[in-house]
């Protein structure tokens, strides 16, 4: 964007283990997983969706009471941990807003504290239940390496979100998730990192997701954390359902050109006035 | 849509070599490629993308002096064929328009004659030298098996384009294609076929994509001709280069149920108020 060629990035998804309703343990947790991320020299640090509280709850109350506001401190430890080398860190939380609703949303923390909260707007099975619908379009923030999307678990099976994110701009989109485990062919990647591959390819845009691990009151997941390049290829993955940190390193000025060829360019080629059915409410 | 149960489905996808400008010789392969495909006891038949004239053109006027226009009788041909089973053939065609433009087209022919016609929206590379782009929206058509959408080769990669057909109602769709060979690292699928993996899955739709094979002019085919399901897994491929015929039988009484859970649908929990980027014309 400067002309200056931008170094190159090295992304981490930190595949841990929330523990339910343990706000403590999963502050040590998420600190841990933070500090040996930037140990790898990692400029953007992607952790799961509700790593602050855990996912599977039982009634709209545990949920209110895990629920943080922008102010907490979690947020204070993040940005203390990466300031040092300007790093980003993208996690999920349930957020209490000021007019008491509580959403299922994701911090982008960097050296200046919070630079976006996302909240999700395509909410999975009992989040329904929890939460209140995100009302805004998900996030381009610029960060030190660039243009960063972001969006959450479920959102990434709909691919009007992260194509709407690429034509705003967006170089690499974060995607925390928890992702519960689907059935899958022997010898077959999870769908959702399908998903992945597809959609960073489509629209030349790296694509991080960082899912969780951990039963959780019988739930078990995917764990399918996968770093994908602006071409679709998996440059990382843990595809088995085991903890542990996964990175790469991208180029994400190869994010900033869409060309395929001389003629054609994944963005420029789109035909917006024969998509009409794609924003018609039903 | 009546009720009654739809019968099981069996697509065929015939990856075959038409040879460039050898009109008769392409007419005669298409044919054997039917009838076989009949054989199998398909419904529903896709052929590759210009399976009429081949594909490498060197100039317009080689594209012009095989255009064919809506009466030529190689519909004719194909209507005989599929009409004693009421099966319906896709397949791809250079279209002389009668404002004599020339458009990279696709067939869709019954026992009745041509149902619809296609006009590809999204070209690539020099087929923006010897088409006009489509300018109407692509077709979803009735079809004594269900409903039927139609793409042609590219647009599999606009997801704009196959989510705008599920929402429309297509419950499987036909992609005539022929895509280049690209490189894949080892171990994986061809990129368009994880395109069409994705896509499948994301909107619940079948997908059924023809490529072709056979060196033309020096171009090498990818030759991934597949048949997804609405789980997006791969029913049937031919991943290698060579050419023959591929068939699966689908249930297409699953692509008309977008449910996921009791709390979720695929296209119901679209956020279309937030997709506004999509259709912005840059």
């Amino acid at each position: 964007m400067t002309g200056r060629e931008a170094p190159r990035l090295r992304i981490a998804c930190q595949q841990i283990a929330p523990a339910i309703c343990q706000q403590e343990e999963n502050r040590r947790t998420a600190k841990a997983a933070i500090s040996e991320a930037l140990g790898v020299g990692a400029g953007l640090i992607v952790l799961p969706e509700l790593v602050t509280s855990g996912y599977v709850f039982r009634e709209s109350d545990e949920v209110r009471s895990e629920a943080l506001d922008r102010a907490a401190g979690v947020f204070d430890e993040w940005r203390e941990l990466v300031a040092p080398s300007d790093a980003v860190v993208v996690g999920g939380f349930p957020e209490l807003a000021s007019d008491g609703r509580v959403y299922n949303s994701a911090a982008v923390v960097g050296a200046t504290g919070i630079l976006a909260v996302y909240r999700k707007i395509h909410l999975w099975d009992n989040e329904k239940r929890w939460f209140t619908p995100g009302g805004d379009v998900p996030p381009v923030v610029q960060t030190p390496f660039g243009k960063l999307g972001v969006l959450v678990c479920y959102d990434l099976e709909f691919p009007e979100s992260v194509r709407a994110l690429a034509i705003r701009g967006a170089e690499v989109i974060a995607i925390p998730t928890n992702w519960p485990l689907c059935p899958q062919p022997a010898g077959e990647r999870p769908a959702v990192m399908i998903h992945a591959m597809s959609a960073a390819r489509l629209s030349r845009v790296c694509v991080a997701c960082c899912d969780r691990v951990g039963t959780e009151r019988g739930t078990e997941w995917t764990g399918g954390s996968c770093i994908v390049d602006v071409d679709g290829w998996v440059l990382a993955e843990r595809a088995k359902r085991d903890s542990g940190l996964i990175s790469a390193e991208v180029d994400l000025v190869r994010a900033r050109d869409k060309a395929l060829n001389r003629h054609n360019d994944v963005l420029r080629d789109r035909r917006p006035d024969l998509y009409g059915a794609l924003t018609d409410n039903g």
